[in-house]
Protein backbone atom coordinates (compact mmCIF):
# COMPACT_ATOMS: atom_id res chain seq x y z
CA UNK A 1 0.00 0.00 0.00
CA UNK A 2 0.40 3.40 -1.04
CA UNK A 3 2.15 5.31 1.77
CA UNK A 4 1.72 9.52 2.35
CA UNK A 5 3.71 10.79 5.46
CA UNK A 6 2.39 14.29 6.86
CA UNK A 7 2.89 16.50 9.88
CA UNK A 8 1.69 15.11 12.55
CA UNK A 9 0.29 14.85 14.85
CA UNK A 10 -3.34 13.46 13.44
CA UNK A 11 -6.20 15.69 13.96
CA UNK A 12 -4.38 18.77 12.74
CA UNK A 13 -4.82 20.10 9.28
CA UNK A 14 -1.83 18.39 7.67
CA UNK A 15 -4.11 15.54 8.72
CA UNK A 16 -6.52 16.83 6.88
CA UNK A 17 -5.11 17.90 3.79
CA UNK A 18 -3.46 14.31 3.99
CA UNK A 19 -6.98 12.85 3.88
CA UNK A 20 -8.40 15.22 1.08
CA UNK A 21 -5.32 14.61 -1.15
CA UNK A 22 -5.34 10.65 -0.76
CA UNK A 23 -9.62 10.29 -1.23
CA UNK A 24 -10.72 6.99 -3.20
CA UNK A 25 -7.32 6.10 -2.79
CA UNK A 26 -6.15 2.89 -0.43
CA UNK A 27 -2.79 5.12 1.17
CA UNK A 28 -1.47 4.29 4.33
CA UNK A 29 -1.35 7.90 5.97
CA UNK A 30 1.43 8.25 8.04
CA UNK A 31 2.66 11.01 10.93
CA UNK A 32 5.47 12.85 11.54
CA UNK A 33 6.92 14.80 14.22
CA UNK A 34 8.00 17.82 12.06
CA UNK A 35 8.74 18.78 8.74
CA UNK A 36 11.86 18.02 8.27
CA UNK A 37 11.30 14.43 9.01
CA UNK A 38 8.30 14.29 6.40
CA UNK A 39 10.83 15.52 3.79
CA UNK A 40 13.38 13.35 4.84
CA UNK A 41 11.59 10.46 4.67
CA UNK A 42 9.90 11.52 1.20
CA UNK A 43 14.13 11.85 -0.25
CA UNK A 44 14.88 8.59 0.80
CA UNK A 45 11.83 6.52 -0.13
CA UNK A 46 10.43 5.33 3.57
CA UNK A 47 7.26 6.94 2.26
CA UNK A 48 6.03 7.59 -1.59
CA UNK A 49 4.79 11.28 -0.67
CA UNK A 50 4.84 14.05 2.16
CA UNK A 51 2.23 16.38 2.86
CA UNK A 52 4.12 19.75 4.36
CA UNK A 53 1.94 23.22 5.39
CA UNK A 54 3.64 26.12 2.76
CA UNK A 55 1.75 28.90 3.63
CA UNK A 56 -0.49 30.63 6.23
CA UNK A 57 -0.35 27.48 8.69
CA UNK A 58 -2.24 27.85 11.99
CA UNK A 59 0.69 25.43 13.56
CA UNK A 60 2.88 28.05 12.63
CA UNK A 61 7.13 27.33 10.95
CA UNK A 62 6.23 27.16 7.18
CA UNK A 63 9.81 29.02 6.71
CA UNK A 64 11.24 25.65 7.82
CA UNK A 65 9.38 24.05 4.31
CA UNK A 66 10.22 27.14 2.29
CA UNK A 67 14.15 26.49 3.49
CA UNK A 68 14.24 22.90 2.92
CA UNK A 69 13.07 23.24 -0.66
CA UNK A 70 15.38 25.35 -1.63
CA UNK A 71 17.75 23.16 -0.61
CA UNK A 72 20.56 21.68 -2.67
CA UNK A 73 20.14 18.53 -0.72
CA UNK A 74 16.21 18.63 -0.74
CA UNK A 75 15.83 16.16 -4.05
CA UNK A 76 11.98 15.63 -3.76
CA UNK A 77 9.41 17.68 -6.15
CA UNK A 78 6.14 19.43 -5.82
CA UNK A 79 3.35 17.57 -6.92
CA UNK A 80 0.19 18.95 -5.76
CA UNK A 81 -1.25 21.97 -3.77
CA UNK A 82 -4.47 21.72 -1.35
CA UNK A 83 -5.89 24.54 0.50
CA UNK A 84 -7.53 23.95 3.78
CA UNK A 85 -9.27 26.98 5.10
CA UNK A 86 -8.73 27.65 8.30
CA UNK A 87 -11.95 26.54 10.82
CA UNK A 88 -10.68 27.28 14.37
CA UNK A 89 -13.78 25.38 16.94
CA UNK A 90 -14.25 25.77 20.79
CA UNK A 91 -13.86 22.26 21.96
CA UNK A 92 -14.96 21.09 25.41
CA UNK A 93 -16.02 18.29 27.58
CA UNK A 94 -19.81 17.05 27.10
CA UNK A 95 -21.19 19.28 30.08
CA UNK A 96 -18.93 22.37 30.26
CA UNK A 97 -21.13 25.36 29.26
CA UNK A 98 -19.43 29.04 27.63
CA UNK A 99 -19.51 30.68 30.75
CA UNK A 100 -18.15 27.83 32.72
CA UNK A 101 -14.28 28.64 30.55
CA UNK A 102 -11.57 29.25 32.59
CA UNK A 103 -8.93 28.27 30.47
CA UNK A 104 -8.30 28.09 26.86
CA UNK A 105 -5.59 25.72 25.16
CA UNK A 106 -3.90 25.59 21.30
CA UNK A 107 -1.43 26.10 19.20
CA UNK A 108 0.49 29.74 20.34
CA UNK A 109 -0.41 30.31 16.94
CA UNK A 110 -3.98 29.16 17.04
CA UNK A 111 -4.30 31.47 20.47
CA UNK A 112 -3.47 34.43 18.16
CA UNK A 113 -5.62 33.59 15.48
CA UNK A 114 -8.55 33.96 18.11
CA UNK A 115 -7.73 36.54 20.16
CA UNK A 116 -10.33 38.85 19.34
CA UNK A 117 -12.85 35.67 19.85
CA UNK A 118 -11.63 35.10 22.97
CA UNK A 119 -11.76 38.89 24.46
CA UNK A 120 -15.14 39.25 23.53
CA UNK A 121 -16.47 35.93 24.33
CA UNK A 122 -14.81 34.42 27.38
CA UNK A 123 -13.51 37.22 29.35
CA UNK A 124 -10.62 36.99 31.57
CA UNK A 125 -9.61 33.41 30.92
CA UNK A 126 -6.23 32.13 31.18
CA UNK A 127 -4.63 31.19 27.79
CA UNK A 128 -2.25 27.73 27.73
CA UNK A 129 0.14 26.95 25.36
CA UNK A 130 0.47 23.35 23.36
CA UNK A 131 2.49 22.25 20.54
CA UNK A 132 -0.41 21.32 18.56
CA UNK A 133 -3.96 22.06 17.98
CA UNK A 134 -4.40 18.67 18.62
CA UNK A 135 -2.77 18.34 21.63
CA UNK A 136 -4.68 20.83 22.90
CA UNK A 137 -7.91 18.78 21.78
CA UNK A 138 -6.18 15.88 23.64
CA UNK A 139 -5.77 17.46 27.13
CA UNK A 140 -9.64 18.47 27.56
CA UNK A 141 -10.11 14.97 27.00
CA UNK A 142 -8.09 13.97 29.09
CA UNK A 143 -9.52 16.29 31.52
CA UNK A 144 -6.49 17.87 32.44
CA UNK A 145 -8.46 21.34 32.79
CA UNK A 146 -12.06 20.80 34.45
CA UNK A 147 -12.58 23.94 33.25
CA UNK A 148 -10.92 24.75 29.58
CA UNK A 149 -11.64 24.51 25.99
CA UNK A 150 -9.36 23.87 23.32
CA UNK A 151 -9.49 25.79 19.84
CA UNK A 152 -8.68 23.10 17.50
CA UNK A 153 -9.87 21.56 14.20
CA UNK A 154 -13.35 19.61 13.88
CA UNK A 155 -12.32 16.47 13.24
CA UNK A 156 -10.83 16.44 16.26
CA UNK A 157 -14.26 16.64 18.06
CA UNK A 158 -15.45 13.26 16.81
CA UNK A 159 -12.12 11.49 16.86
CA UNK A 160 -11.94 12.75 21.13
CA UNK A 161 -15.58 12.72 21.51
CA UNK A 162 -15.65 16.61 22.56
CA UNK A 163 -18.54 19.68 21.99
CA UNK A 164 -18.15 22.02 19.30
CA UNK A 165 -19.00 25.34 21.04
CA UNK A 166 -18.80 27.28 18.82
CA UNK A 167 -17.03 27.23 14.73
CA UNK A 168 -14.74 29.32 12.81
CA UNK A 169 -13.77 31.11 15.77
CA UNK A 170 -10.60 32.47 13.92
CA UNK A 171 -10.67 36.26 13.58
CA UNK A 172 -10.01 36.30 9.89
CA UNK A 173 -10.94 34.06 7.44
CA UNK A 174 -7.74 32.58 6.19
CA UNK A 175 -6.32 29.41 4.19
CA UNK A 176 -3.60 27.02 4.74
CA UNK A 177 -1.62 26.27 1.56
CA UNK A 178 0.12 22.73 2.33
CA UNK A 179 1.84 20.79 -0.67
CA UNK A 180 2.24 16.94 -1.49
CA UNK A 181 6.16 16.35 -2.02
CA UNK A 182 7.45 13.20 -4.30
CA UNK A 183 10.53 11.90 -6.51
CA UNK A 184 8.01 13.49 -9.35
CA UNK A 185 6.03 16.36 -9.84
CA UNK A 186 2.77 16.28 -11.76
CA UNK A 187 2.00 15.88 -15.85
CA UNK A 188 0.23 18.36 -17.31
CA UNK A 189 -3.21 19.02 -16.68
CA UNK A 190 -3.59 22.15 -18.74
CA UNK A 191 -4.71 24.12 -15.64
CA UNK A 192 -0.87 24.20 -13.57
CA UNK A 193 1.50 26.08 -11.68
CA UNK A 194 5.17 25.52 -11.21
CA UNK A 195 7.40 26.75 -8.45
CA UNK A 196 10.87 27.76 -9.03
CA UNK A 197 13.33 29.34 -6.30
CA UNK A 198 16.18 31.44 -7.36
CA UNK A 199 18.91 33.60 -6.03
CA UNK A 200 19.69 37.52 -7.19
CA UNK A 201 22.63 39.19 -5.98
CA UNK A 202 21.28 41.84 -3.70
CA UNK A 203 23.64 44.88 -4.80
CA UNK A 204 22.31 44.29 -8.37
CA UNK A 205 18.85 46.18 -8.69
CA UNK A 206 17.36 45.06 -11.87
CA UNK A 207 18.47 41.69 -11.66
CA UNK A 208 14.96 40.68 -10.20
CA UNK A 209 13.43 42.71 -12.40
CA UNK A 210 14.93 41.31 -15.57
CA UNK A 211 14.11 37.66 -14.33
CA UNK A 212 10.32 38.63 -14.08
CA UNK A 213 10.92 40.00 -17.41
CA UNK A 214 11.03 36.89 -19.02
CA UNK A 215 7.50 35.90 -17.59
CA UNK A 216 6.20 39.66 -18.47
CA UNK A 217 7.31 39.11 -21.90
CA UNK A 218 5.94 35.93 -21.98
CA UNK A 219 2.56 37.05 -20.19
CA UNK A 220 3.50 34.23 -17.76
CA UNK A 221 1.05 34.75 -15.02
CA UNK A 222 2.70 35.56 -11.69
CA UNK A 223 0.52 33.94 -8.25
CA UNK A 224 3.73 34.27 -5.49
CA UNK A 225 6.72 35.83 -5.06
CA UNK A 226 8.56 35.52 -2.01
CA UNK A 227 12.08 37.00 -0.93
CA UNK A 228 13.98 35.24 1.77
CA UNK A 229 17.02 36.39 3.40
CA UNK A 230 19.64 33.58 2.82
CA UNK A 231 21.10 31.19 5.77
CA UNK A 232 24.47 33.63 6.86
CA UNK A 233 24.42 35.94 4.00
CA UNK A 234 22.65 38.76 4.78
CA UNK A 235 23.33 40.87 1.95
CA UNK A 236 22.17 37.62 -0.48
CA UNK A 237 18.31 36.37 -0.90
CA UNK A 238 16.42 33.68 -2.67
CA UNK A 239 13.15 34.48 -4.09
CA UNK A 240 10.36 31.96 -4.09
CA UNK A 241 7.77 32.22 -7.48
CA UNK A 242 4.91 30.57 -8.69
CA UNK A 243 3.71 30.85 -11.97
CA UNK A 244 0.52 29.46 -14.04
CA UNK A 245 1.82 27.03 -16.51
CA UNK A 246 3.85 23.47 -16.75
CA UNK A 247 7.01 23.33 -17.08
CA UNK A 248 6.86 21.24 -20.48
CA UNK A 249 4.73 23.96 -22.17
CA UNK A 250 6.79 25.51 -24.62
CA UNK A 251 6.58 29.22 -23.07
CA UNK A 252 7.19 28.29 -19.99
CA UNK A 253 10.14 25.84 -21.00
CA UNK A 254 11.51 28.73 -22.11
CA UNK A 255 10.69 31.15 -19.59
CA UNK A 256 12.68 28.99 -16.98
CA UNK A 257 15.86 28.05 -19.09
CA UNK A 258 16.08 32.45 -19.50
CA UNK A 259 15.37 33.03 -15.68
CA UNK A 260 18.57 30.18 -14.44
CA UNK A 261 20.63 31.86 -17.11
CA UNK A 262 19.66 35.06 -15.54
CA UNK A 263 20.11 33.80 -11.29
CA UNK A 264 22.88 33.05 -9.31
CA UNK A 265 21.19 30.14 -8.18
CA UNK A 266 18.05 28.20 -9.84
CA UNK A 267 15.87 25.32 -8.37
CA UNK A 268 13.11 24.13 -10.06
CA UNK A 269 10.68 22.65 -7.30
CA UNK A 270 7.99 21.16 -9.50
CA UNK A 271 4.78 21.50 -11.63
CA UNK A 272 1.52 20.66 -10.36
CA UNK A 273 -2.29 21.47 -11.23
CA UNK A 274 -3.67 24.57 -9.54
CA UNK A 275 -5.84 24.16 -6.65
CA UNK B 1 8.63 60.03 30.18
CA UNK B 2 8.32 58.20 26.71
CA UNK B 3 6.69 55.26 26.19
CA UNK B 4 7.06 52.45 24.29
CA UNK B 5 5.45 49.33 23.85
CA UNK B 6 6.35 45.93 22.98
CA UNK B 7 5.18 42.58 22.26
CA UNK B 8 5.57 40.39 25.58
CA UNK B 9 6.12 39.29 27.52
CA UNK B 10 9.43 40.84 28.94
CA UNK B 11 12.59 38.80 28.33
CA UNK B 12 11.58 37.52 24.57
CA UNK B 13 13.55 38.91 21.83
CA UNK B 14 10.33 41.88 21.36
CA UNK B 15 11.92 43.01 24.50
CA UNK B 16 15.55 42.84 23.83
CA UNK B 17 14.83 45.05 20.40
CA UNK B 18 13.10 47.70 22.28
CA UNK B 19 16.07 47.70 25.16
CA UNK B 20 18.20 48.08 21.73
CA UNK B 21 16.32 50.85 20.30
CA UNK B 22 16.05 52.80 23.33
CA UNK B 23 19.23 52.96 25.21
CA UNK B 24 20.73 55.80 26.06
CA UNK B 25 16.91 57.39 26.50
CA UNK B 26 14.66 57.15 29.40
CA UNK B 27 12.11 55.73 27.93
CA UNK B 28 8.86 53.31 30.03
CA UNK B 29 8.86 49.99 27.80
CA UNK B 30 5.25 49.03 28.13
CA UNK B 31 4.81 44.92 27.24
CA UNK B 32 1.36 44.02 25.57
CA UNK B 33 0.07 40.97 25.18
CA UNK B 34 -0.87 40.33 21.26
CA UNK B 35 0.36 42.74 18.35
CA UNK B 36 -2.70 43.57 17.65
CA UNK B 37 -2.54 45.25 21.48
CA UNK B 38 0.67 46.97 20.57
CA UNK B 39 -0.74 48.49 17.13
CA UNK B 40 -4.00 49.77 18.79
CA UNK B 41 -2.16 51.28 21.43
CA UNK B 42 0.45 53.46 19.27
CA UNK B 43 -2.31 54.17 16.78
CA UNK B 44 -4.24 55.48 20.13
CA UNK B 45 -1.43 57.31 21.41
CA UNK B 46 -1.02 55.90 24.58
CA UNK B 47 2.35 54.50 23.77
CA UNK B 48 4.58 57.19 21.73
CA UNK B 49 6.22 54.05 19.68
CA UNK B 50 5.72 50.38 19.57
CA UNK B 51 8.23 47.38 18.55
CA UNK B 52 6.80 44.02 16.78
CA UNK B 53 8.49 41.25 15.21
CA UNK B 54 7.68 41.90 10.96
CA UNK B 55 10.39 38.89 10.12
CA UNK B 56 11.48 35.33 11.12
CA UNK B 57 10.53 35.27 14.89
CA UNK B 58 10.80 32.55 17.38
CA UNK B 59 7.28 33.65 19.15
CA UNK B 60 5.49 32.88 15.44
CA UNK B 61 2.71 35.32 13.79
CA UNK B 62 4.29 37.47 11.73
CA UNK B 63 1.86 37.34 9.02
CA UNK B 64 -0.12 39.40 12.02
CA UNK B 65 1.69 42.39 12.26
CA UNK B 66 2.11 42.54 7.62
CA UNK B 67 -1.67 42.26 8.01
CA UNK B 68 -2.68 44.97 10.58
CA UNK B 69 0.20 47.88 8.74
CA UNK B 70 -1.75 46.81 5.46
CA UNK B 71 -5.35 47.48 7.50
CA UNK B 72 -6.44 51.02 6.15
CA UNK B 73 -7.30 51.46 10.02
CA UNK B 74 -3.58 51.58 10.99
CA UNK B 75 -1.93 54.81 10.93
CA UNK B 76 1.32 54.43 12.32
CA UNK B 77 4.11 54.07 10.80
CA UNK B 78 7.34 52.14 10.76
CA UNK B 79 10.17 54.42 11.64
CA UNK B 80 13.16 52.18 12.33
CA UNK B 81 13.97 48.62 11.63
CA UNK B 82 15.62 46.42 14.51
CA UNK B 83 17.14 42.93 13.74
CA UNK B 84 18.40 40.68 17.39
CA UNK B 85 19.66 37.46 16.03
CA UNK B 86 18.12 34.37 16.94
CA UNK B 87 20.26 32.88 19.72
CA UNK B 88 18.35 30.25 21.59
CA UNK B 89 20.04 28.52 24.55
CA UNK B 90 19.10 26.06 26.96
CA UNK B 91 18.42 26.89 30.42
CA UNK B 92 18.06 25.03 33.82
CA UNK B 93 17.55 25.31 37.73
CA UNK B 94 21.18 25.50 39.23
CA UNK B 95 22.21 21.34 39.59
CA UNK B 96 20.75 20.21 36.68
CA UNK B 97 23.32 18.51 34.00
CA UNK B 98 22.38 17.53 30.19
CA UNK B 99 22.58 14.56 30.97
CA UNK B 100 19.55 14.76 33.74
CA UNK B 101 17.28 16.82 31.69
CA UNK B 102 13.94 15.02 30.47
CA UNK B 103 11.35 17.50 29.85
CA UNK B 104 12.16 20.16 27.04
CA UNK B 105 9.93 23.82 27.04
CA UNK B 106 9.46 26.38 24.29
CA UNK B 107 7.12 28.26 22.52
CA UNK B 108 6.53 25.66 19.61
CA UNK B 109 8.48 27.62 17.19
CA UNK B 110 11.88 27.46 19.56
CA UNK B 111 11.11 23.92 19.71
CA UNK B 112 11.00 23.46 15.94
CA UNK B 113 14.14 25.52 15.61
CA UNK B 114 16.14 23.24 17.63
CA UNK B 115 15.14 20.34 17.00
CA UNK B 116 18.61 18.75 15.54
CA UNK B 117 20.33 19.69 18.78
CA UNK B 118 17.21 17.93 21.14
CA UNK B 119 18.22 15.01 19.15
CA UNK B 120 21.44 14.75 19.01
CA UNK B 121 22.11 16.39 22.52
CA UNK B 122 19.01 15.10 24.73
CA UNK B 123 18.05 11.91 23.39
CA UNK B 124 14.53 10.96 24.25
CA UNK B 125 12.79 14.14 26.47
CA UNK B 126 9.64 14.94 26.24
CA UNK B 127 8.98 18.64 24.96
CA UNK B 128 6.09 20.93 26.22
CA UNK B 129 5.00 24.08 24.73
CA UNK B 130 4.73 27.26 26.33
CA UNK B 131 2.75 30.60 25.35
CA UNK B 132 6.30 32.29 25.03
CA UNK B 133 10.27 31.72 25.35
CA UNK B 134 9.89 33.27 28.51
CA UNK B 135 6.56 31.79 29.57
CA UNK B 136 9.09 28.32 29.01
CA UNK B 137 11.91 29.86 31.30
CA UNK B 138 9.26 31.03 34.18
CA UNK B 139 7.95 27.62 34.59
CA UNK B 140 11.55 25.94 34.96
CA UNK B 141 12.04 29.00 37.45
CA UNK B 142 9.06 28.03 39.27
CA UNK B 143 10.28 24.28 39.33
CA UNK B 144 7.29 22.79 37.34
CA UNK B 145 9.63 20.45 35.99
CA UNK B 146 12.47 18.83 38.60
CA UNK B 147 14.27 17.31 34.91
CA UNK B 148 13.33 20.22 32.45
CA UNK B 149 14.94 22.59 30.93
CA UNK B 150 13.99 25.60 28.87
CA UNK B 151 14.68 27.05 25.33
CA UNK B 152 14.89 30.90 25.85
CA UNK B 153 16.51 34.08 25.20
CA UNK B 154 20.08 34.49 27.53
CA UNK B 155 18.28 37.47 29.49
CA UNK B 156 15.83 35.07 30.93
CA UNK B 157 18.69 33.41 32.66
CA UNK B 158 20.17 36.48 34.26
CA UNK B 159 16.75 38.01 35.07
CA UNK B 160 15.09 34.28 36.63
CA UNK B 161 18.42 32.87 38.34
CA UNK B 162 19.02 30.15 35.86
CA UNK B 163 22.08 28.40 34.73
CA UNK B 164 23.14 28.43 30.98
CA UNK B 165 23.62 24.88 30.01
CA UNK B 166 24.44 25.25 26.30
CA UNK B 167 23.75 29.01 23.93
CA UNK B 168 23.37 29.06 19.98
CA UNK B 169 21.50 25.75 20.16
CA UNK B 170 19.49 27.00 17.16
CA UNK B 171 20.05 24.42 14.22
CA UNK B 172 20.13 27.41 11.54
CA UNK B 173 21.78 31.23 12.57
CA UNK B 174 18.72 33.38 12.10
CA UNK B 175 17.92 36.85 12.51
CA UNK B 176 14.38 38.17 13.76
CA UNK B 177 13.54 41.24 11.92
CA UNK B 178 11.90 43.71 14.43
CA UNK B 179 9.90 47.43 13.32
CA UNK B 180 9.60 50.25 15.64
CA UNK B 181 6.16 52.28 15.19
CA UNK B 182 5.25 55.64 15.33
CA UNK B 183 2.76 58.29 14.41
CA UNK B 184 5.59 59.67 12.06
CA UNK B 185 7.89 57.80 10.28
CA UNK B 186 12.37 58.67 10.25
CA UNK B 187 13.49 61.96 8.28
CA UNK B 188 15.91 61.35 6.02
CA UNK B 189 19.70 60.22 7.29
CA UNK B 190 21.71 58.85 3.79
CA UNK B 191 21.11 55.11 4.68
CA UNK B 192 17.50 54.34 4.60
CA UNK B 193 14.75 51.78 3.38
CA UNK B 194 11.33 52.59 2.47
CA UNK B 195 8.64 50.09 3.53
CA UNK B 196 5.07 49.66 0.89
CA UNK B 197 2.37 47.67 0.70
CA UNK B 198 0.19 47.61 -2.84
CA UNK B 199 -2.25 45.39 -4.62
CA UNK B 200 -2.34 43.98 -8.53
CA UNK B 201 -4.88 41.92 -9.77
CA UNK B 202 -3.91 38.19 -10.46
CA UNK B 203 -5.89 38.17 -13.87
CA UNK B 204 -3.42 41.08 -15.05
CA UNK B 205 -0.06 39.15 -15.82
CA UNK B 206 2.53 41.88 -15.64
CA UNK B 207 0.84 44.71 -13.76
CA UNK B 208 3.64 43.70 -10.82
CA UNK B 209 6.05 43.68 -13.98
CA UNK B 210 5.33 47.58 -14.79
CA UNK B 211 5.13 48.08 -10.95
CA UNK B 212 8.48 47.04 -10.03
CA UNK B 213 9.71 48.54 -13.31
CA UNK B 214 9.47 51.82 -11.94
CA UNK B 215 11.87 50.75 -9.82
CA UNK B 216 14.21 49.09 -11.88
CA UNK B 217 14.09 52.37 -14.29
CA UNK B 218 15.31 54.37 -11.53
CA UNK B 219 18.07 51.62 -10.15
CA UNK B 220 16.13 51.60 -6.76
CA UNK B 221 17.09 48.26 -5.70
CA UNK B 222 14.71 46.41 -3.84
CA UNK B 223 15.42 44.18 -0.68
CA UNK B 224 12.23 42.14 -0.36
CA UNK B 225 8.98 41.57 -1.82
CA UNK B 226 6.69 38.87 -0.95
CA UNK B 227 3.11 38.59 -1.78
CA UNK B 228 0.35 37.57 0.58
CA UNK B 229 -3.13 37.14 -0.74
CA UNK B 230 -6.42 38.92 0.37
CA UNK B 231 -8.49 37.81 3.00
CA UNK B 232 -11.49 36.05 1.56
CA UNK B 233 -10.25 37.15 -2.31
CA UNK B 234 -8.06 34.31 -2.87
CA UNK B 235 -7.40 35.81 -7.10
CA UNK B 236 -6.33 39.48 -5.40
CA UNK B 237 -2.79 39.57 -3.97
CA UNK B 238 -1.01 42.23 -1.46
CA UNK B 239 2.44 42.94 -2.23
CA UNK B 240 4.97 44.11 0.41
CA UNK B 241 7.76 45.79 -1.13
CA UNK B 242 10.81 47.34 0.67
CA UNK B 243 12.86 49.29 -1.34
CA UNK B 244 16.23 51.41 -0.30
CA UNK B 245 16.05 55.11 -0.28
CA UNK B 246 14.07 57.83 1.82
CA UNK B 247 10.43 58.36 0.44
CA UNK B 248 11.82 62.26 -0.19
CA UNK B 249 14.46 61.04 -2.10
CA UNK B 250 13.22 62.79 -5.38
CA UNK B 251 14.06 59.35 -7.62
CA UNK B 252 12.21 57.22 -4.63
CA UNK B 253 9.56 60.17 -4.23
CA UNK B 254 8.59 59.65 -8.30
CA UNK B 255 8.46 56.09 -8.45
CA UNK B 256 6.57 55.67 -5.63
CA UNK B 257 3.93 58.14 -7.51
CA UNK B 258 4.00 56.13 -10.40
CA UNK B 259 3.97 52.58 -8.12
CA UNK B 260 0.63 54.14 -6.90
CA UNK B 261 -1.29 54.98 -9.99
CA UNK B 262 -0.24 51.39 -11.26
CA UNK B 263 -1.27 49.75 -8.43
CA UNK B 264 -5.27 49.10 -7.50
CA UNK B 265 -4.68 49.53 -3.58
CA UNK B 266 -1.42 51.49 -2.59
CA UNK B 267 -0.23 52.33 0.84
CA UNK B 268 3.08 53.78 2.26
CA UNK B 269 4.39 52.09 5.58
CA UNK B 270 7.21 54.60 6.26
CA UNK B 271 10.60 55.48 5.90
CA UNK B 272 13.44 54.57 8.22
CA UNK B 273 17.12 53.84 8.99
CA UNK B 274 18.59 50.73 7.10
CA UNK B 275 19.72 48.32 9.95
Amino acid sequence: MKKIGYLGPAGTNAEAAAIKYSAGTSAELVPFETIFDVIAACDAGSVEEGVVPIENSSEGSVSITLDLLASKDTKVKICQEIDIPINHCLLVRAGTALADIKDVISHPQGLAQCQHYIRKNLGSVTTHAATSTAAAAESIAAGKFPHGAAIAAKILAEKLGLVILAEKINDFESVTRFVVLSKKDHAPTGNDKTSVVLSAKKDKPGVLFAILGELAKRSINLTKIESRPRKKMLGDYIFFIDLQGHRKDTKISAAIKSMGQKASFFKLLGSYPEA
